[in-house]
């Protein structure tokens, strides 16, 4: 079938006897859903970056903060250009003088004066300048201010018009005389409160607290923010063919990746993750690093056991054994690859069991765990997903989501990095996105619409 | 006008007298060429996660290090399939008994036989089994080996046949014996070097080292990487508006974002970063300040500083007037938000002078200096670009690169978010992603192309 993939249409057709990839994740929510209840903590901005808000975060100010000039310019009353001279006749006798002496400038910046509007506007008494920081006296009628972008308006001024307009076009001495172009009520000004108004929810709890926020929260004023934990993970990874790092391979021996890759990925979105290595067949070796493990989640420093590898159909599956009289339960899902999974507790601690290829374990981690922590415990942050167009054809199992590496083009096409197979590292580490091909889907043309996750 | 923007088309029809951001871009990686020399660091793998590689990567091993079963199966010689019987006419005579009592069992699995290409195959002797990391025994013709995922594949097998294929369908234990469908050499073997050729360059130097990357360099067995040394870099903002951290705002006062902002953004990439601030608009201050971080850039404690704010065309640019005297020059780019900028050096010390509001300071960052550090240090990495549809119209200044904050939608459409305003922090706190529209684009229509850059 050759057809337009829907997100998340992960749920139809699954393989016969194969949980769905859906239903897999709502056994991790399940499994994992207590970890939203571990209490915040008060982190300092630069120690907040990473971790996801404890709870809304509410303006205790407006952006911005006051009334303030967009441009350098002069601060006016924009009621002085409509013609309500009356009230200041006296001034405007006064300048007579002065408007004559500047005819011949007035005259020179004519076009410019009339591109603001046709309006030829008129002169002020230019008073003292005003600087961001400064809190100006109240400006009078017939006055312009000199004031810098972000300066406070002064009272009575509701308008700015920018240097450039000005005849002359610098900013004088207070008592001399400019001639500025008519403008209207709120020209170049910043309300209090056009970006953000006090009171109001900025941020929702859960969202990942990135640079962004970061900046908006110090506008705000905030110098620490109340933050979820970052979960504490403990990545193991099983397998008698594991070399110890650095030493020679032996015949029929790999050095571990998994580990690695998956407390990368963790720590690389904010979690505190290390990595071990169970090297033993022995079903008991890994009972021992589990109760080791369940101890420190008793005492609070972990929150997550995720193993790798062992989960199989083979003859020696050490994690499956070592886990079989636990609370864990195994399932083979209808996804490619990362099909046999687990999941379930060991003395109270919850334990992920992934498969033992690399990419199967990212694709675990990608695919299922990530989401639902994203959704559990807001932090990591899900992938961002999209639709794209694939530059070359795929076939795709029926009744399996299959996800294969891809990378996103700058044309916007995706197109696959590296074939299916579970052991290709290669491929993986210069992927930069995962294609998801639903379950009832066997083929797709060049140009078919894909869901995409950027990676 | 209404067009296609062309990725990168952003140095046609600048507005008169204003610098191209290519032009800027120029002259930063000038100003920054120098930092590519510092020398490189070895990491271990944890501590690399984020830093660029110094060098490029080269396999010490391939991937798989050797021939090994890509299923849960039974190794096999493929040619004992292929009537070459002459050489063990004994065994097969020997076993004649057997093949008689399991007729019933091939009979009934004649179907699964058959649906792998209508060869029913023959019977084997079962060995030892094969766990990985196991070292086998060579495979005798006529042996069948049960053998697990990622075990190496004994001397004379060439092909695994898949443990739901064979007759009975679970592993016997050695001496009994096993019905197995014909399989073609090669079959669900992963070959040695299938994935990474030993001596092949896996990564090029400069690649920014994520999850991925490091799971690649431990499967080869790195435990160190030579990284090039994140980039130390100060923010200094810049006003006599800031008030101090966590107290309340005066008149006129505004907590300082762009630092933490910055900060943040830097330490988001991988790289060292601190943020002060400099809250007279006395020159000297900030003079003082950069003489103390160029001391700290000759102790070898700093590499970079950026200023923000103080740049552009009003009566108390303390930035500028602080830097006049120095190797640093000003300039107004094509480009909005964040058209004055500065560059240059303070005593030795690299200096990058960006414009005091906030989003101007991201955008300055993001679509001048980080491009720049991507090609010439490797650290930050580019954001990701592509072209995708604008979900509304848009109208953009002539003359003028402008970049929008916006939201890539899950249809691949991008939605701007907020307006053109540089003050505008709460938009571009739920902002993902930038809209760049080139200068000689005044209006776009919905649907039209954009150049997107994911943030």
């Amino acid at each position: 079938m050759t057809g337009h993939t829907e997100p998340h249409a992960q749920g139809r057709g699954a393989a016969h006897g194969h949980r769905t990839v859906q239903e897999h994740r709502a056994r991790l929510a399940e499994l994992l859903a207590p970890l939203a209840q571990r209490p915040a903590e008060e982190r300092s901005l630069d120690a907040a970056l990473g971790a996801a808000l404890a709870a809304d975060l509410v303006a205790p100010v407006s952006l911005p903060p006051f009334d303030n000039s967009q441009m350098d310019g002069f601060a006016v009353r924009s009621a002085d250009f409509r013609g309500d001279v009356g009230a200041r006749g006296g001034d405007l006798g006064a300048k007579g003088g002065d408007l004559g002496a500047k005819g011949g400038d007035l005259g020179a910046k004519g076009g410019d004066l009339g591109a603001t509007g046709g309006d030829l506007g008129r002169e002020f008494t230019v008073v003292a300048a005003i600087a961001a920081g400064d809190v100006p006296a109240p400006l009078q009628p017939g006055q312009a201010a000199p004031i810098m972008t972000g300066a406070l308006l002064p009272e009575g001024a509701d308008a700015v018009v920018p240097i450039e307009w000005a005849v002359p076009s610098r900013f004088p001495e207070p008592g001399a005389t400019v001639a500025l172009p008519a403008v209207e009520p709120g020209t170049y000004v910043r309300r209090a409160g056009s970006d953000v108004a006090a009171g109001a929810v900025v941020l929702p709890a859960g969202t990942p607290i990135g640079a962004r926020q970061v900046g908006l929260a110090a506008a705000l004023g905030f110098t620490a923010l109340s933050v979820r934990a970052p979960l504490r993970v403990l990545v193991i990874s099983t397998g008698a063919e594991l070399a110890p790092d650095g030493e020679p391979l032996g015949p029929g021996q790999i050095y571990d990746a998994n580990g690695w890759l998956l407390s990368s990925a963790l720590r690389e979105d904010g979690l505190e993750a290390e990595n071990a290595v169970s090297r033993s067949d022995d079903p008991a070796s890994l009972r021992h690093e589990l109760a080791e493990a369940a101890r420190a989640a008793e005492e609070g420093r972990l929150d997550l056991v995720i193993t790798t590898g062992g989960v199989s159909k083979g003859a020696f599956e050490a994690t499956k054994l070592a886990l079989d009289e636990h609370d864990v339960e195994f399932s083979h899902l209808a996804m490619q690859p990362g099909g046999p999974q687990g999941l379930g507790s060991f003395e109270g601690l919850p334990v992920v069991a992934f498969p033992g290829n690399p990419v199967s374990c990212w694709i675990s981690w990608e695919v299922l765990l990530r989401p639902v922590l994203a959704e559990v415990v807001g932090a990591p942050r899900c992938r961002r997903r999209l639709t794209a167009r694939l530059a070359a054809p795929l076939d795709s199992p029926h009744g399996k989501l299959q996800v294969r590496r891809a990378s996103l083009r700058q044309d916007g096409s995706v197109a696959l990095v590296g074939g299916p197979g579970s052991h290709l590292l290669g491929a993986l580490a210069v992927s930069d996105a995962l294609v998801l091909v639903p379950e009832d889907v066997t083929d797709l043309a060049a140009g078919a619409d894909v869901e995409v996750w950027l990676t």
